[in-house]
């Protein structure tokens, strides 16, 4: 089956932007022309391809599509650049979407970005802030062509490897009266041996102060105060959908909460944030899940988020 | 009519979890009973009050309820707390939900919460990043109680009051070659007149660097860029939907983007960013709307967050 590439383009356009008036006007179409181009698509596939709402999404059916045309304007682009030498790559589209979880945008993921270097200083990305859940979701539907995700199950079409692990700190301001051992504070002993005295303190504290989780979904804080108190209890809960809001507002005393140890680590050494439970931690492993396909663009990504994670993550 | 608090109680909390079987744990019920008490309402009602969906979410006339058992349940905990002294409130909810958009909760929003002081320090909070269109819908079916947000217009039984204006400027890396008259930037002349000659470089840097962009709803790059040139332009545009991860991308050379001037100082002053255009920026007022509801928390909440924004935010 053969495919009209101007309407696949409009279907695409539709669909990332969310309307038929500004996919129109990215094509510099009237929107007349782009609603055309998108029914005779949808006659072609005898399929209703993207559903009128507000915004507009792809249909089950469109969502294949969409995810064909991600990948053929890639290779398009990239084929030009090669052959032009890169003249007229400028006004092709080399945005890359990435969906990542928030922690790792908050700590090593654009430094990944911005190592591409000069070779593809001209490539600009769609990057998602999202969930585990909701990032196989993306992949498989097209609009992302990669992710850093916690979600270790390969997605259909995609190549999947783990980039290292997370660690999590329990952490809260020391003006919230918790009280870890004095000795154990500001030193890093991951695999100090910790005895149920030692955690009395800051386990109790678990219970007393508010516990900062980041949303519905976040189950680390849980899982985190029924490994060190075991049992799983009902905290009183402060949601806060932000990473680096997290840190702050550990600091100002609003809660405790589990931080990147990358972001809790200049807290911890200037004494705003202590740890709960010295000792403990909670390590989440993380994976590359990138899409199947031979775009130098997406390798060298691939290459320097490796490189990023093998520094930043924890091999464990 | 009267209502049942109990029948009540549980359709809030499977609104607020998002699903039958949260609500029931919350509640310590079985999913039957919390299925059985959503029906009991619906009959009563004559409407059906929850889509089961994934996750639940209340219907039109659902938000009506939900927002009413949001008020009964702050006012009741009061209520009791002032009665009994405060010893009978901690099993009680006292979490306010609110919505504040991305760059408020960056930089000024959560020292406010935390000014709230100890006679506040059980209070939590429920709170959603939002920008400010979906703000006003989430006030108007009762998913939050107050919220932070750019769009003046009052929601129907909200208060509104102006808060001040966040000053957005124009940055970038200076490693970029962006280069505008030294002499300008690191001094912050915000009544300084530019002439057409001054904004010429950094004005060509605006086309020539991918454009950070927030998500699709962000117009403030583009609106700079066509006050400062004079014409809307097609730009290269890098979606970057983290407030602090907009600072530390265009630190790393990943483009240039709008960014509240809170956070761009402290890089302005240490050379890190660069003003594209020196002494041109722009202004977007923030509004503080919230519930009419005579509940002390709420009061003692807009008193800490007028506070908090007129030190932070631009009075003009």
């Amino acid at each position: 089956m053969e495919l009209d590439i101007a309407h696949l383009t409009a279907f695409a356009a539709v669909v990332e932007e969310g309307s038929f008036d500004a996919a129109a006007r990215r094509l510099h179409l009237t929107p007349s022309a782009v609603s055309q181009r998108i029914k005779a698509l949808e006659s072609r596939m005898g399929q209703i391809l993207v559903r009128r709402t507000k915004p507009a999404q792809a249909t089950e059916a469109g969502h294949v599509l969409a995810r064909l045309a991600g990948q053929i304007s890639l290779l398009e682009s990239e084929a030009l650049t090669e052959l032009t030498g890169g003249r007229e790559s400028a006004g092709l589209a080399r945005q890359i979407p990435i969906a990542v979880n928030a922690d790792s945008l908050a700590t090593w993921f654009l430094p990944a970005l911005a190592a591409l270097g000069e070779h593809y200083s001209r490539l600009t990305f769609d990057i998602r802030q999202e969930d585990q859940d909701h990032s196989a979701a993306l992949l498989r539907d097209g609009s992302v062509m990669a992710a850093v995700t916690a979600e270790p199950q390969v997605v259909q079409g995609c190549r999947t490897e783990r980039l290292g692990a997370m660690r999590y700190l329990a952490v809260a301001s020391p003006a919230l009266g918790v009280d870890p051992l004095p000795m154990i504070t500001n030193t890093y002993q991951p695999h100090r041996s910790t005895s149920v005295h030692d955690h009395r303190k800051g386990a109790d504290a678990l219970g007393s102060i508010p516990m900062l989780v980041f949303n519905r979904k976040d189950a680390l804080q849980d899982r985190f105060a029924e490994m060190v108190t075991g049992s799983r209890q009902e905290l009183p809960v402060t949601y806060l959908p932000s990473s680096r809001g997290f840190v702050e507002a550990a600091q100002l005393g609003l809660g405790w909460g589990m931080v990147p140890e990358q972001m809790a680590r200049p807290a911890l050494d200037d004494g705003s944030l202590v740890e709960l439970v010295p000792g403990r931690h909670l390590d989440v492993p993380l994976f590359w899940q990138r899409w199947r396909l031979d775009s130098p663009a997406l390798a060298a990504l691939t290459a320097a988020v490796q490189d990023a994670a093998a520094v930043a993550l924890r091999s464990g």
